[in-house]
């Protein structure tokens, strides 16, 4: 194959399809301004010649790149394989590329801001799930793009995001409704770096408590790292060699409920006959170990996210100071249940006879 | 700020760093070319100038576009995001962008081979476990790029994969030895894509009890859809009202194979006194719930991917027809032992006294 085979302009395409240059650009970019005639005509040209547009062409017309910028910490977990499953086939349906950044730690992050790569690479941001601070947020506002905040509040700036402090509100109610007087909650750390959601669902699990007049207790509250064992082995323990331990434990995902709940069994305690534990997610594995739970999806998430930016970039006019939060709700299934009764041996170990 | 300041050009940078345009350039997009001296320099000057690079610039001068493409089913596995957690800072880190194409249907993978957007605008396509048809191959080796296949064999192109044959043989062969002579294997459909690896992993189970002088039995082969409960459920009903049942099961993927033990406890089959359950993978999940596994590394594979793709991208005289094959091995934990004994219940069950 010859190189002018291998690489026919936008010129070659307009002439066989007896049209402009800018009306090939404009077809191939999927742009509705070219009637179906027109469109048919151009695509069948491209496929004779094996054209493909490259964007650097498309750009210089258009003034676009095409490209939405994704910045996360990683890519490695339900939530965001769940949120990019739906966002990119969403932008490719939209004719754009899906461009991400993982920015894993502090390092790649500093040298993310500093350098801002997507700066005149994307036509839009998505920031998923960074807890921000001021001057990041600040050297993004530089940027000439729309920049779209996803799992965190902005203010005053587009955020997509989950009603955390709900979701762990209604989490934290199901369990009092039970009965359940000492719950415990337990935030994760690490692999995620959902920080943000930590903050929002410690809120909803206090204000649950404190509209059942139950006062806080910090030691109630224990970290545990999702995949550390050990860390795990440890923050059970704490609540467990508490002079009066929880018969209820909120985590903060599901897959951190799930190690739990498999911890405690191994120590022979019965969820939920002496354990009550509900997690927050509604991840696969929730429905396979009957998890009761406080589903979300990132899916929509991702979805939204994506419909957002498409709209800021179409349309300069658009409101950039919009939030869009999405609902929550309790799924409640096996893992929970009214607390042991007087008669059980914990009970019993409380008040000595 | 006036759109002066907020654009700089390429040449003001030159010139406040006393270097020529292509120097900012080949410095801005990384290139080793450059001295530390000039490198800092310009460096200093695009900060001062808050100037960022765009592709498009760079693309013109240097021909290469600095991206490097993926193509996927979804982004929503533990596989995935592993393998791309490592992949993107790796790119990162050459100075490279990473485009995400997921193709979630047949649809969308047939617009995507159609129109193959990655063809310009790309220095390198990844192709992740894909089942690709010879026309779908072919269409990809007219790509004026360096197409790598990863977690998947392709005939005299780069590959990268693991050795799933090997891994399934020795998963396998450590339920042979602990005595077991009925073993079910449960390949998965959905989700995850990987229909590549359920026909090696097969292969290597039948080898291994090819070894023993175990005649295969179609029968304890039993396909189970990952995350599909119903279907799970029916799938260990098959086996277990088989005449002669299984004691051993070889799950596919380690999800998988924690949620047949969640069904099996939920129907009182103690794991592993009564079956015994291997997975594949080493998932975080393996860890948690003591599963016995074959462990392979996601991570390596995106990694020695992007390393392969940034050679074949610098090096045109590299070898295109390498194939790496990276290694498992058996992580021996609590959910495989000895088969029930000739007193247990199944035992009694099949020789009727």
């Amino acid at each position: 194959m010859s190189p002018a085979q291998r690489h026919p302009t936008m010129a070659d395409v307009a002439e066989r399809a007896s049209v402009s240059p800018s009306t090939v650009s404009r077809t191939l970019r999927g742009l509705p301004t070219v009637s179906p005639d027109v469109r048919a005509r151009v695509e069948q040209a491209a496929r004779e010649l094996n054209f493909a547009i490259s964007r650097q062409a498309a750009s210089l017309v258009t003034g676009k790149t095409g490209v939405v910028a994704v910045l996360v910490t990683t890519l490695n977990s339900w939530f965001m394989g769940s949120a990019l499953s739906s966002l990119g086939p969403l932008l490719r349906a939209a004719g754009m590329e899906l461009n991400v950044y993982v920015t894993p730690d502090i390092a790649e992050r500093t040298s993310f801001f500093e350098r801002l790569p997507a700066r005149r690479n994307a036509d839009a941001l998505l920031v998923f799930g960074f807890d921000l601070t001021d001057e990041e947020t600040a050297r993004l506002d530089d940027l000439a793009m729309p920049v779209i905040y996803v799992s965190q509040h902005a203010e005053g700036r587009p955020s997509v995001y989950v009603d955390d402090v709900a979701g762990a509100l209604n989490a934290t109610r199901h369990l009092l409704n039970l009965g359940h007087r000492r719950i415990a909650f337990a935030p994760t750390v690490g692999a995620s770096g959902f920080c943000f959601s930590s903050r929002e669902r410690l809120l909803g699990y206090q204000q649950a408590l404190a509209e059942a007049d139950i006062p806080i207790d910090d030691e109630l509250v224990v970290t545990m790292a999702l995949g550390d064992k050990r860390d795990l082995i440890t923050g059970v323990g704490k609540l467990l060699s508490l002079r009066e331990p929880p018969t209820a434990l909120f985590a903060e995902q599901d897959e951190l409920a799930v190690a739990v709940i498999h911890t405690l069994r191994q120590a022979r305690i019965q969820v939920p006959e002496r354990m009550s534990v509900i997690g927050f997610d509604d991840h696969q594995v929730a429905d396979w170990f009957d998890l009761s739970t406080v589903a979300q999806s990132p899916s929509d998430m991702g979805r939204v996210a994506g419909e957002l930016a498409l709209q800021l970039i179409d349309d300069s006019e658009a409101d950039r100071t919009r939030h869009i939060i999405l609902p929550t709700h309790l799924i409640p299934r096996a893992t929970t249940a009214p607390p042991p009764g007087p008669q059980s041996e914990l009970e019993a170990r409380r008040t000595p006879s």
